[in-house]
Order: structure tokens, then C-alpha cells, then sequence
């Protein structure tokens, strides 16, 4: 057995000999990491710092990501390094650490009429005698009507009706029971939205009986260790049913500790909510109700199922009522999943005179464009650049991400999160800076270093200074190199290529959009003018761009509480035209075209 | 711990402190009991062989039923005694043991037209492909149009087409999703008909494509070891949940068990059986679907309810497919169950221009009455005297047990059940007995003993021996006392009241049944002659008095391969009239009136 502990968590425990990485994904004291564990992003750094231990052999991809000074000061990368015997020590450094983004608390919803499936009905049940012998079901029937009723509650229904004094509050969802309480409870009521993010989970606790939402709640989603973005968690899962299985487990029991929190702060019991919404992309979608996801990540990336599906809880896991439904709304494809479909409903485009566009900005970039008679959607292959992968300093929009950047005489004035010292830029940061370097003659349309100027580095592989060491956290420059800026510049021509492409087949000039919706919270921290002086966001008039933040939890209320939305939301995805950016003809001509400022 | 083994079955463990009852049953060694462990039956009689143990003090139930030489012989009730500590090893005698009860292999069923709700279509599903990315589930419904799939199908869906290279078979239930399986499988397709006895469970297996029964299997009913009727079982399961699980646990293993069996020999697998229908009184129901059926037991007899109740197998944990359906027959009420509707079903009274009875003689003894166009039912609280209990020497019809008398020049003339020395004497021996001695002016109309006869012992309570001691399994003498013979009597008083009454409600007179079934195992041993001298059946000619055996199981296949008979049965049940004898006004007088000769 081995003796390993983690810093600053302050983690000890007894295991087996493996792999760092995934020793500290079962401690949950999860790593940074990128590339699903094959030694490619680097981003695992971790350092040894006292051990009497034996450690497997540094290989390529460690002398590839570490310097010979830190390889000698113990620094090894997680995913790469496993220990074999003894005890050690290992530091998991600020850079390598899972941190919390940024979280943008808005959650938009339209407002709708009051209609959830969820119904409660109080009623005095009449007593059976010798003279009325029928069944205790068929005396609830005389009052709900013909019904079905779960094996769990029919079982106790002879003592609970007794107990009740054949005074109880029968639940429905639509049809079908979920539950029967003593006494009169149809004054109470609750549901829950979930928008399970790739990276953040979102709660949200509705009343639904005056559709107030009463509590809100949040977590990271722990699926992250096992993969940052939705395709290596994919690889994961479909290694084997266990890996699936687990997937869903952490998620699922992630969720059912914010419900706890949720309950114990609106002083209502588990029992009491009687259905969660559900949305995310169709990986999160797949994952949390364990579809095997497989399919998702190959061609023609097809998903298991696209309608609204609802189950039970107690099949899902979930720590609601467990005859309670667990429902999701529908898909629109494999890449563009239930979150989409949630922003539209809050959005309205659906419905909409004006042809608008939604964009939710990510590794994978989801796009509608149209209005009420024609809706396209795609989603464009952006990769993770604007969450900060594959760019030498990139970070997500953590604590000390710049994410605001002007440059003002060779001088780069900018804005952290948090305000705290410089770690690396974010997204929204690239954009600026890309924005800003064109701007002043420094980089060409293609991105190449074109201009003059002492922050531009003499090394082999040149890089533009952003931060001297001495203004950052980790007294190291922050730079970015021209291949940095020519694979943000891929990323966003990937974007306009969707939403070029969207265009082209509705038959309009992207000109003649008349809205455009960023949501999700990247969205919110986007400098308009610089995104669309590089080409990230169609030109049209500032005022026309509006942001919705993190609408889909609020998507997700609003089925919660309505059914017409749901109906409208089925309605509008098999009605949605999806387009295969892959299956598109002229795509590479576009995307192409699409790369340069 | 204690160390106890019990013989002759050689079974020894270790255990804690406990009534030997108890301790025998969970050791998988059965005790007979029919007073519920309460010292009341005295048939737990077992013989301390060799013990290094301390027990707890005999109490007054065993020195009413043991003699002062059995107690110093070791012989001592399993209910009342615990053992405290050391170690001993435990006889059963003969006499204490469980044993298989004589059973008819006949199943009598109508010809029905097979109209299972189990389906299988076989169907090439469309791939997808980069100008068709609809959802795997979306290229099903195509072709079987819209419908339910259950949680666990779904997530394996993906893998699962692929893998099948698109060529499936589904199978449903009515509507839903039962299975999809790799290939064209539609030329296979099993059910399972169960009738779960008081004290015997036999299930067949269905070929569902040709209506072949293609295998028979038998088992006890375990739960006989936590009380005889069903009335102990109530109050046993009744007493926590726990128990309550207990006791379906049990029931569901045992046929688990025959299932496995049943499938071996027809060369199948259990996942190919897609339903079971299980037929049984109401507490059996009940206790099989884990229904707390306290109230049965209870004023006004009401269970839980009445219609057929369709669940998924995993959900009652039934090893057939875990998908598929486990049905019910719908009851008539707490005690005139689902096994009754079954007898309904296979003898086809509800469709019968003639009026005729329907009886099935037990501790309850169920009678349906009528035609096609009125039919009554009740339940006559006969008591367990027809099988044994309650009668001193009485026993089942196990292995020795008198079942055929006749009395020739004060000669008893008997026949054992299996022809071998006799051990006590059955329900059926019982109705010739008496029959007899009256016939013999031996016993009065009220079953006084006033014939001269050597066979009458002159102790203080008279007994007529109908064995002696030397022609016993025992060598003990086996007799019937006056008490035995008015407790019998008033067991067919309660059985001839209800008949009775059921034919003043339909307004006929008893001599206007123009058929009876005798249904049950029971049934089939019956001397219909002395039944009719005795009065436990009406006086009408003996060809119109059919036995029908085990029709239970036969209405169960029947329901098994058609939706046609049970939308009957559901229909039978609305319009048949159950009559509470306890509430009929003139029931004590009726029953009094039926009690003598």
C-alpha cells in the first residue's frame, strides 16, 4: 500500500499504486487536465515535494511540458507520473488546481401561465364497511378517476389511508400518481430545474404553486476529472458500462447534495419536490440519465434519443420524490443539446418576427438563427481555445484571468478576475487582445507579428508580452505567440463559419440579422466591438446584441412549470432544421475564408 | 452462539439464542405449525436428542400437549421453546415435518384463440448517416411507431444497434417496450402461468407462439413455515414491514427457482420469458406483490385492489425478462381471490346458460354461483378442519394419511394416501368417516356418538378408533372424538350455509343447480355420494358434479395467452355480486341450520 498525500487539500490516503491523476480524481481532490491523460496539454503539473517513494520513469511528453529546472525541483505531470511504493507528499500548484469560474447568477425566463404536470389533489376518501366492501384503490378512483398507481405506493396504501383517516392530498404528474400524503398538503409544492453545465452544475428550486423561484443552488460538475471537455468524457465513458455508470453516479450525486442544501434552505423536505427539468448539452443529457454517449463522439454524431424523455427518479437516482419525474427537454442533435433548446424557449426566437440568433459560445459553439416560420441551428467545431486550451497562458475565467485588454501606446492596460494578480488570459481576453493588436498594427489580418514593438519577444518561437513577470502571480511573463493568436483566430473562424453558413441557407446576408442572443455566462463578459471587429459576432448594431446570461436553467423552469412549453418545445425541434457543418459542401471554403481579422 | 443440528435433515449451524421454531425455518428445515407459534396446534412436536444446552422452561401449552413421558423423553413444542445456549441436536419426527402434499397435474383450460399482449416484430432499422443524424430512437419509432422505451433499453440502445448491425427484434407488452434483441428473434417468445397456493405454488411454462405448455413445475409455498392459513401469514406480515418483505422475498424465490428449472428443461432463457401471470387467493396476491394486506385479516375484509395489476418484473424482482410484465388475475374480494376468477375463466360459468356452483373447499371455502347472466360469490369461513387442523389425528394429504373409509360389520376399511401405513386422517377420509358412522348409526345427525360399538373407547373423552395402534405408522391408535366430529360438522355448516345463501339471493332452490365444479386438488379425491350425504354438497345427480382439478393454473395460461379472456375476467369481477356472509342478516341461523347430518 502507499502512503499518499495531497496539498494544500491536506488529503491522506492508503491506495494502490497508479497513476497520480487518477489517485487524486478518487481522493476528489481532481486536477487540471486538458487532454484526458495522455500527456498533451501539459496542464497536470503537479510537484513532489517530500517523498520516500518510487515513481515510474519521466517520459517524452514530461520533457516536452516541464523544464529541466522544474523536472529537477520534482515537478512531474500527473497523468504521466505513477507511483509504485513508499509515501510522498505531492503539492497540487494554483495553476494545476480545479478552480471555481466565474458564475453569471441572471437567470432569464420568460414570463408563462402557470400549467406543470404536477397537480395536487386533496380529497376524503369514503370508508369501506360491511355493507361496501369494494377496494381501498377503487374508492380513489372514485375520485381521481381511472388511474395508474406505482407497486411502491399501492403497497402501503391500506395503512396510509387508515393512518390518514381517508384524509390525504393525492400527487399527480399528468396521470400518473407519484404520491399520496396524509391530510390536506396541496398548499405545497416544489420542483427543480437543473442546467447541467460541462463544467458548472445549476440549480434552481421553483414553488409550483405561485412559479416563484425559492432557492438557487450551484456546483462544479465533478465529471470534469474525468475529462474537461465533452469528448474526452466521452472516451471515458465508453471505455466500459463501469466508467459510464460512474460518470453518472458523481454527477448525479453532485446534484443531490445541492438539493439537500436547496431543501434545508427553503425548509421543505425531498419528498416535497415532485419534479425535476433537466438540461445540458446531449453529452451531460446522456450521461446523467447513463445513455451510453458513444455515438455522440463519431460520425454522423448521432444521439440515443432527441424527444423529452422522463423517468422516474428513483431510476435516475435522484433524491426527489422517488416516484417523482426526472424529465428532460428534447435535443436538437448531438452537439446541439437541451440547453439549446431551453435558451430558445426563453429567448423567444421561436416565436419571434425578427430573424434573431442565439450563440452560446464554447468548445463547441451551438447556433439558431431564424424566427417563427423557419429555425436553422448548427454547431460549430470552435475547440477549447475560448476556454483557454491550446494557448500557451490560456485559462478559463478563473480568479486572475485578464479578461478585459486595451492597448494604449505599447502599453497593455488590463482587467483581471477578482482583481487579483495576472495567471494567464481567458476567452474574453483573447478577444480583446486580438482585437486590440490588429487594431495597432501588431498582428496582420492572418495574425501573423507584423509590427514594431519591444514586447514582442527575440526567442526562436516569438511571443507578444502581455504581463511582465514582476505584475503576475506567478512572477513568470504572460505571452502569447503568433501560433496562439493564428489558433484563436481557427476557433473564431470556425464560429463565423457557422453562423455564415446558417445564413446562406436561410437565404439572407448575415447583415439582416436583426438580434443577436449571447448567452451562457461567457457571453456576458464579451467586449461587443471587439468581437466583432475580428469577425467573432455578424456587424450589426451594438444595440441589436443583447445578453441573456445563463438562460437555460431558466429554460428549464419554465417546462417546470408549464406544459404548453414543453409541448412548443417538441414542436420546435422536429420542426428546427439541423445542419451537419461536416455534411456542408463549400464549409472548408467558408471556414477558411473565415479565419482572418 | 449456539450450535444446533437438525435431523433426520442433518443441517447444522450456528446461530443466537432463539425459539427452535424460528431457527428451523431460517436453517431452510420447516417445522409444522399451524397455530402461528403460539402454542396453540401443538404439531411443532420435536425431540431434544442429545443437547449440551440450556432451554428455556416448558410452559403450559407443552404440558397440555405433551405427555408427561413425551416431556421426559425430550420431547418439546419448536414454538415455545428457545434455546439459550450449548450446543444440541433436534429430531423432527415424522409427524412435524413439512412434507409434499398429493397434487393433481391436471390443468384444465379452455381453447382460447391465442391473443397474447406480448408481441414480437422483427425489423431492419435504418442507419444513420451524415444527410440522416436522426436519433437511434427515432429510426425505431419508424418503424413500430410511437412508444414508451424503458430507461434501462434506452441506455443501451446505441451500442446495442450497432452491434446488431441494425437487425432487431423488439418485443412489447401491449404498448410497451419490453426488449430489443440482436437479430430476428420473433420465432421465440415464452410466458409463465403461476398459481400461488396457500401451501403449493405450481407454474407452467407457455410457449407463446403456439400455446403449447412446453414445461410443468411444483413447488411449496415457503411462507407455510410462518403459519399454515393464510390468516397466521397476515398477522405475521402484518406485524412489520420487515416481515412483510420477508415473506414476499420468500414466495419470489421459490418460484425463481422453478423458473430456472422450467427453463433448463425447455432449453431456454429466462430473459425470453416476456410475462407471468399469477393467480392466487388475495393474501398470496398481496403478499407476492409485497401488498401489505393487513386489512384482509380486518373488518370489513378489504384488500388493497381488486383489478389485474400489471408490474415489471424487476420492480416484484421475478427472474424472467426484467423488462417484462408480471400480471394478476383481478380478485373478487379480501377472501374470494384471484384463483377463484381463474376457476371462472377455465370452467366458463360467466358464459353458462345453465346455473352452476363453482366450489373450492380450504380453509375459506370460495363459492361462485350463477349464470351468464347473474352470478354471486362468497367465501365460507369453513376453517382448516378439511385439512386437518383443529381434528385430532388430522393431517393433509400427505404421505399416509387416511383419504378412503368405509365401515363393513364394524370394520374400518381405509385407504392411505400413497398406500402405505397410515399416519392420521385427511379432509376427504373425514367426509367418508362420518358419512359412515352415520350410515352406521354410530353418530347422531349432530354428531353425538350413540352406536354400541368396541370401536368407541370409554375413556372420559370417547373416541371412535379408526385405526389401532398396530396397523400405524406410530403405533398409536388413530381416532376421532365427538369433538373432532362437531368441529367437522360445523366446518361443513359454514360451507352449506353459504351455498345456501348464495341460492336464496339468486332465488332458486338448491336442487335448481344444474352443475357443480368442484375445483382445487381438494376436490378431485371427494366421494361425491358421502359429500352429498353429509350435506357438503347439494343433492343433485351425480353426473352434473364435475371435478375440475387444478384449474387455477389453467385460468392463468388462459389470461397468459389472451387479452380477450382477461378484459372477461375484469368484466366478470365488476358485475359479479359478492356477498359478506358476516353481514348477512340470517347467516347464524342458515349456518346453524346446516350444521347437522
Amino acid at each position: 500500500m502507499i502512503e499518499i498525500t495531497f496539498e494544500p487539500a491536506g488529503r491522506k490516503l492508503k491506495t494502490d499504486p497508479g497513476h497520480i491523476l487518477e489517485i487524486a480524481r478518487d481522493a476528489g481532490v481532481p486536477i487540471r487536465s486538458d487532454g484526458g491523460g495522455k500527456g498533451v496539454c501539459g496542464k497536470c503539473k503537479v510537484e513532489i515535494v517530500d517523498a520516500k517513494a518510487e515513481f515510474s520513469k519521466i517520459t517524452e511528453a514530461e520533457r516536452k511540458h516541464l523544464s529541466e529546472e522544474e523536472l529537477k525541483s520534482g515537478y512531474r505531470l500527473a497523468c504521466q507520473t505513477k507511483i509504485l511504493s513508499g509515501r510522498a507528499k505531492i503539492l497540487i500548484p494554483p495553476e494545476s488546481r480545479l478552480e471555481s469560474r466565474k458564475i453569471a447568477d441572471l437567470a432569464v425566463e420568460r414570463e408563462i401561465k402557470l400549467n406543470p404536470p404536477v397537480r395536487k389533489v386533496h380529497a376524503i376518501i369514503s370508508e369501506p364497511s360491511l355493507h361496501d366492501i369494494r377496494p381501498d384503490f377503487e374508492r380513489l378512483e372514485d375520485v381521481f378517476g381511472e388511474f395508474q398507481i406505482p407497486l411502491s405506493i399501492l403497497s402501503e396504501l391500506p395503512s396510509l389511508l387508515r393512518e390518514a383517516n381517508w384524509d390525504i392530498t393525492a400527487v399527480f404528474w399528468k396521470d400518473t400518481l407519484i404520491s399520496i400524503e396524509k391530510g390536506d398538503t396541496s398548499n405545497r409544492g416544489y420542483g427543480l430545474a437543473v442546467d447541467i453545465g460541462s463544467s458548472k452544475i445549476i440549480c434552481h428550486l421553483v414553488d409550483l404553486l405561485s412559479g416563484e423561484t425559492v432557492a438557487r443552488g450551484y456546483t462544479e460538475n465533478p465529471q470534469v476529472a474525468y475529462g474537461e471537455d465533452v469528448v474526452s468524457r466521452i472516451t471515458y465513458a465508453s471505455k466500459n458500462k463501469d466508467h459510464r455508470k460512474k460518470l453518472q453516479e458523481i454527477v448525479v450525486t453532485a446534484i443531490n447534495s445541492v438539493i439537500s442544501n436547496l431543501c434545508e434552505e427553503a425548509g421543505i423536505g425531498e419528498e416535497e419536490i415532485y419534479e425535476a427539468v433537466v438540461v445540458g448539452n446531449s453529452v451531460m443529457h446522456h450521461l446523467f440519465f447513463g445513455i451510453n454517449p458513444k455515438f455522440i463522439g463519431v460520425l454522423p454524431f448521432v444521439p440515443a434519443v432527441r424527444r423529452g424523455i422522463n423517468y422516474r427518479a428513483k431510476e435516475v437516482g435522484l433524491k426527489i420524490n422517488p416516484e417523482g419525474f426526472v424529465s428532460s427537454l428534447p435535443l436538437i442533435a448531438g452537439f446541439v443539446g437541451a440547453d439549446a433548446v431551453a435558451n430558445i424557449a426563453v429567448t423567444g426566437i421561436h416565436k419571434s418576427q425578427e430573424i434573431a440568433m442565439l450563440i452560446d459560445i464554447g468548445t463547441n459553439t451551438e447556433i439558431v438563427l431564424g424566427n417563427k416560420s423557419r429555425l436553422l441551428a448548427c454547431s460549430a467545431p470552435s475547440g477549447p481555445a475560448f476556454e483557454g486550451a491550446h494557448i500557451s497562458h490560456g485559462m478559463k475565467a478563473v480568479s486572475g484571468a485578464i479578461e478585459k485588454v486595451r492597448i494604449v501606446d505599447d502599453e497593455v492596460i488590463y482587467e483581471t478576475v477578482g482583481n487579483v494578480k495576472s495567471k494567464g488570459i481567458c476567452g474574453t481576453g483573447m478577444i480583446d487582445l486580438v482585437a486590440e493588436l490588429y487594431r495597432n498594427g501588431i498582428i496582420s489580418k492572418n495574425g501573423k507579428f507584423i509590427g514594431n514593438t519591444a514586447r514582442i519577444s527575440d526567442e526562436e518561437i516569438r511571443k507578444y508580452i502581455v504581463a511582465y513577470a514582476e505584475e503576475t502571480e506567478f512572477e513568470k511573463p504572460i505571452t502569447v505567440s503568433e501560433k496562439d493568436v493564428k489558433e484563436f483566430l481557427m476557433a473564431k473562424g470556425a464560429i463565423k463559419a457557422g453562423w455564415t453558413i446558417l445564413a446562406e441557407k436561410l437565404g439572407i446576408t448575415v447583415e439582416k440579422i436583426q438580434r443577436i442572443f449571447l448567452v451562457g455566462s461567457f457571453g456576458r463578459e464579451i467586449n461587443i466591438k471587439n468581437a466583432k471587429a475580428i469577425g467573432l459576432l455578424p456587424n450589426i448594431p451594438d444595440e441589436k446584441i443583447t445578453f441573456v446570461g445563463d438562460t437555460a436553467v431558466g429554460g428549464a423552469k419554465m417546462a417546470l412549470k408549464s406544459l404548453g412549453v414543453r409541448k412548443e418545445m417538441e414542436d420546435v425541434v422536429k420542426r428546427i432544421e439541423y445542419i451537419e457543418l461536416s455534411a456542408v459542401k463549400n464549409f472548408y471554403s467558408v471556414f477558411a475564408r473565415s479565419i482572418p481579422i
